[in-house]
This record gives structure tokens, sequence and C-alpha cells, in this order.
């Protein structure tokens, strides 16, 4: 028999010893071995979790305890965190853990740790998605040319409501807020940083690359507007918000940002709170891998199926595929003001004459080559550029930006949307 | 360093051997270890496969050959292949196959005599789809409450043609043989006995269900004409060739069988010959992968991925998930009669007046309730009518369908797709 502590009893942390408790006939026949929760730790020692678990509000009665062979973390939070999983591994303890924010941080290190120990965390990346499993183990004879993915399931629930019902951002955000789906503070969310955690796990898998968020570009969905929606629409492209990795030469790319993606693309037919990663091999080419990235059952199945793999095999594959950093494969970030991408923006303008022709003569002066424009009228006196461009290098696209936004018949700064 | 030995070196062979030898940096940084193919076993000698290993026409070169770690079944077909595969495990060699006809009829056995060597088979269900360490490894922790699939490429590009492009079955037949995709005999592929292969499969790790082909409901596309498509196109269905595993109480259904179904699925935007898997977890709810279901080099990075992990970790995990049957859970296969689902239905008749209602008395007499009829002309002196019921039994749909067939007026057995 297999005793498991777990470290915040929150919403996913009962859902984990619901699953253990519940699913315990297949769990137990797949595992070969019985695995019981033993003790969880909790801040409120006084709330009925309708658990036959021991409680402690003393995080040392689980790390201290010679019983428990594995530890679920689900505090959250980076230091505390990784002060709390370095002690449990230190005390030779197998680790899980859901916590992303951890692993942006701190991956290396615990790589390092748990060089023969344990240490999983599907549940990090995409909720119930067993990406991380399919990345490490199951594309594991590739090149991986690119990854792909809907890793937040609150901008893409955002996207898909904005696209099929019309909402406008603002409402749809309270609407998110309303529904559990949004936090309060809603820019981690819709600011690209929780995707932005996920494409860094991702990334050190498929490249072996050490980034952490402040390295990487990342932006959030909160640009898009109705406008924005319906001219994607006109010309067959949903919005996303993406997190990309893309392996250019011997650079890497690491990037969140909101997308114009193609409809026919099946990343694009993902809609609501689901998520979807799209990963390409350069044997294997594209694979695609789809579900809730969210929820309390969605995440502990992910971080059961781990219990279960620790069972099964104890210490079998080292915690993030390769070493770090991937030893003589020369990869290196790329430098963000070299990315290149087709670009949406757009410009709001006061509706004089003139302008069109000064706004297309500044993107000749940038080498910046436009697809398609189209003007939209915004106000009485004001009109929408709605412009598309060829590919063309971030830092043209940035300084040209600033470089509009200083016009005088230029209402704000202009808005841009990667294509890709 | 493992050394590897391939026993078939076909197409999906000759790319596991290239992408052991083009892919060596990371598989090696992987793996933790260098991974070479020492010898194959070819039909002929004479033929250039432009690879660095020693050929041989004789099994025995490599069965005998303690130097060799891994064995890799590529020869296809049943007996001959499960006495090679015996031979190799007793030799004390991992092996790994893509032998989907080998484990629909001895996974049982093989996994008995493997209990304590590795043996994997990743590549046997949806070629490059990491669809096997999805299941049994990423979904552990759930009772599976269904899998639905589109595990054929050829029919997924035949029904997608005559979906998107007006093809008539025929000449889509023709064609994808000409491709490539589809053999001289297609049997295999449109009559859904490939499919069925890979969905016991799925069903043994799934459920611990023993079941031979022989014991499902087995048909194929072969039945489905342009009329079809365009009343599925109609009221919003694709038709998909289906593989579906699906747990009712204590029963487990297993079948595969053209299907309508509704084109807001994400199965439904499958297209062309990818292949794709819906599988619902009770506490995940539902996944799905998708990817190129077969091909040389997509195949073999399922190979290759397989002897990755052996190189990782060896045996870990029981082959099938769980042992066989799966003790305790009384999960007994649900007898292809007592299946339930809606229908579609077509039938050919004379045009003449009292046919309809002939026709809607025995649907009555039969339990069987109608939600949609169309009456399409057929030619000058006979009509089709597009018929779809609610939800029926099979025993009763195949009794009714056999009452309709022995009608006057009825010019053919009438054709029947069912609706999930």
């Amino acid at each position: 028999m297999l005793k498991v502590g777990i470290i915040g009893v929150g919403t996913v942390g009962t859902s984990v010893a619901e699953i253990l408790r519940d699913n315990a006939d297949v769990i137990s026949a797949r595992a070969g071995v019985d695995i019981v929760v033993k003790s969880g730790v909790v801040k409120n020692l006084n709330k009925d979790r309708g658990l036959d678990i021991s409680i402690t509000d003393n995080v040392d009665d689980i790390l201290n305890d010679d019983e428990i062979d594995i530890v679920v973390e689900l505090m959250g939070g980076v230091e505390e965190a990784f002060e709390v999983v370095k002690r449990a591994l230190g005390a030779g303890k197998a680790v899980v853990t859901a916590n992303k924010a951890l692993l942006a941080y701190h991956r290396y290190e615990l790589q390092d740790i748990a060089k023969d120990i344990a240490f999983e965390y599907e549940a990090a990346v995409a909720g119930g998605i067993p990406i991380i499993t399919a990345l490490r183990d199951g594309l594991s004879a590739n090149h991986i040319e690119s990854i792909m993915g809907i890793m937040n399931g609150t901008c893409n629930y955002m996207m898909t409501e904005m696209t099929n019902n019309g909402v406008s951002y603002d409402a749809i955000l309270k609407e998110s807020q309303e529904l559990g789906y949004a936090e309060a503070d809603p820019t981690f969310d819709v600011g690209g940083f929780d995707a932005a955690h996920k494409l860094l796990i991702l990334a050190s898998i498929a490249y072996g690359i050490d980034a952490k968020p402040e390295d990487i570009l990342i932006e959030g969905i909160d640009n898009v507007r109705s406008e924005d929606i319906a001219f994607a629409k006109e010309f067959g492209y949903a919005i996303k918000l993406l997190g990309i990795a893309k392996k250019d030469g011997n650079e890497v790319e690491l990037r969140v940002h909101a997308a114009l993606i193609s409809q026919d693309e099946m990343i694009a037919k993902i809609d609501g709170v689901m998520n979807g990663i799209s990963v390409v091999g350069d044997k294997v080419g594209e694979t695609l891998y789809y579900g809730a990235g969210a929820g309390g059952d969605a995440t502990a199945s992910a971080v059961v199926a781990n219990i279960i793999d620790i069972a099964r095999s104890g210490k079998s594959t080292p915690m993030l595929g390769f070493d770090k950093p991937m030893e003589g494969s020369q990869l290196v970030l790329k430098p963000t003001a070299n990315i290149e991408s087709k670009y949406y923006l757009r410009i709001n303008v006061s509706d004089k004459t003139g302008v069109l022709a000064r706004i297309t003569k500044i993107f000749e002066e940038h080498n910046i080559s436009v697809e398609t424009m189209l003007q939209r009228k915004s106000t009485d006196t004001s009109a929408n550029l709605l412009i598309s461009t060829h590919i063309a290098k971030e830092s043209d696209i940035q300084s040209m930006i600033d470089e509009i936004e200083g016009l005088e018949f230029v209402n704000a700064r202009p808005v841009m949307i990667r294509i890709v």
C-alpha cells in the first residue's frame, strides 16, 4: 500500500482524495498496489470536506511522516512551495504537483534535486489532457518543430463568446468573473501569464530550453475588441490566445499572444473553456491533444495518473525529458525582436484627407508590406484602419507602431494582433 | 548502448532505422543511452534500402543474437508473427510491434508471456498518435466511459472527399487505390476490420475486456452513397467510420461502423487521412487525440518512442494496463443484439401509392419511432425514403430491415447507418 499526503486540500486536492477513494477499483488494478490518502494540510481545520482523511494545518506533519510515500503539492505560489517540495524530496518522498508557477521558475533546480526520485507534474499544463506524457514519452523520437496551443480556458471562453455571440470584451469579462472562470483581478489569465508558465514547461521538454517568464514575449487578449473579431471572421480567421514554441534553425522562439489563425486549422475549431495543444514533430507530423484544461476533477485526474505512474515504475524518466540545458544541441532562445510573423493592425484615425497616404508611406518606410486594408467608420469624425501585413519582423512592427502612435491624426496607440 | 534488430524492413522498418540514425542526438539525450540498429530481416537481400545495417533473410540471425536487446516486429500477419515474438521474449529480448492483427488475437497471451519483460505496441493503434500512452498512463485515474474514434485514415479520406467534393463512392475508392491509400482488395479497410483490431486493443486497456474480432459488431463504409452524404449534410451530420467502445452498466459494447455524427462534435471535424480518438473518462471528461494514423515516419515515430521508453525504464507497466480479465470488475461484452442507437435508413421503393403507409406501419409494429422522413426521387419509377429514428434496439432494427427487404415494392435491402 502506498500512502499519499496532500498539501493544500482545496478544489483540486479534494478531487484527488475523492478519485483515489471512488475509483480505487481501477486504480489499484492499474497501479498494482492500493493507494490511499493518509492526511492533508489545510488552512481552515473547521471546514468539512466530506473526506475520511486526517487533517492538519502544519506541513511538518506530512513532511516528517515516515509512512507517507508521495506528497501532492497543491498549495500554489512559488517560493514557499519550492521550499516545501525540496524538503519532501529531501526526505525521500516522491512529489506530484499541479503548480505551474513553481515549474516556470524552478523546474531545472527541481530536476537536479529529483535526479533519483520521482517528481511529476502532468496537471501543471492543460489540466486533464495528458500532454506531458504525450510530449515527453509519446513523441520522444522526434525533433519538435513547433508547439502551438490554447492553454488558457478562460481566454478561449471569452474569445469564443465574442466570436459566436457578438458579446463585447467588457461584458464577457464580467460574465466570466461571475461564472468563476476569471478572477477578480483577471490579469494572470487575460494577460497571458498563465499560458506562459505552461509554455515554458513544454518548451523544456521539447527543446531543453531554460527560460523564465521574464525572458519571453507575453501579451494577452486585453486589446481584442469586437472590430477585430469582425475583421477576423470576414477573412476566415478565428482569434485565440496561443502559446507558441517554434524551432527556427538553432533558435527557439517562445511567445504568448492573441493571434488570428485560419478557421481551417484544428486549433481554431477548439471553442469554449476547452484547451488544445498542437505539436508538430519532424517525423510524426502534426498531432493534437484536446480536453478540459481546468476544473477540480480534470486536474486531479492528471495528479492521480502521476501517482499511479510512480506506483508502477518509481522513477523512470528524467523529469523534463532530458538534462538541463540539452547538451550538445546548441538551441538558444530567439530574441523577441527577431520574431517574424504576419500582423494585423487596427489604427483609429481622424477621418481626414491624406491620412491613408501618410499611413501607407510609413508602412513602406519600415519595409512592411500590406496584404489587405479596410477602412471602417468608427465615429462621425473617426475611422478604423484594419490592416493585415505580409511577414515582417517584430522590431520593425514595434518601431512602426511607435511612429504611427505619434501622428497628430492617430487617436490611440494602434492595436496589433499577430497572424499565425 | 542498446542494440535493436528489426524483423521486416519495409516502409515502417526503414523509417525506424532512419529515425534512430537521423534523430540520434535527441534520442540518446532522452533515452540516456545510445540506441543503434544492428541488423534487419528482409525477404529480398538485393534491394538497397539506403541503410547502414547488416541484412539477413533468416529471422534466427536476430533471435539468436545475444547482442540484440530489443526486437522490432514489423513482419505483419498473425500466427507466424506470434511465434517469432514468443521466441524473442523467450530469449529475454524486449519486443516492440506495430502489428495490430497480432494483438487483436493474441494480446492476453502476450501479456502473460511478457510479465517481466517489456512488450510495447504504441504504433499498432492510430500510427503516430500516442494514444496507448495517453489511455494507459495519462488517463489511468478514470473509469473510461467511452472511446469513439476515427481509426482508419483510408475510410476517413473517402468519406471526406465524398462530403466535400461530391465524389461517388466508386470513384473515390478507385482514386484511393491509385494514391496507395487503399489496397487492391480494400475489404480490410472499407469493411471496418482494420479499425476493429485497433478498437479491441483500446478496449483491453480501458476495460480489461478480452474479445476477438469475431465477437463484435463490424461493418464498413461500403454501403455509403452520395444520397446518404446529402441527407447527413442537410441535417447537420458528418458520416465517419467510427470505432466505438462504451460502458453501459456492467456491459461494454464494442462496435465499428459508419455513423452519422453531429458536425459540432470534434470528431466530426477531423478530415482527410487523419485519425482522431475521443476518450471520455468519468473524472477528466472528454479528451481527444489527433494526428497521422498511418505512413512510415508517423508509425515509426511511435515504434521509436517505445524503444526509448524501454531504454529509460525497462518494464514498468503491465502491457495492457491491467491483468486479464480485469479482476473483480465484472465487465462483460454486451451482446450485439442489445446495442441501442439512433438509426438512419435508406429504403429504395417503387413509386406507388400506399408505400409510405405500409412502411410507417412496419416501423410502428417493430416499436421503432421515426424522427425525420424524407422522400427523394431516385429514378422515374423509384424513390428513396430517407428515415432517421429515435433510439432503438439493434435486434429490432435488424428484424425490421429483414421484413422491409421482403416487401414487393422494395427494390433492394435497405441501407442502415447508425447515428451517434
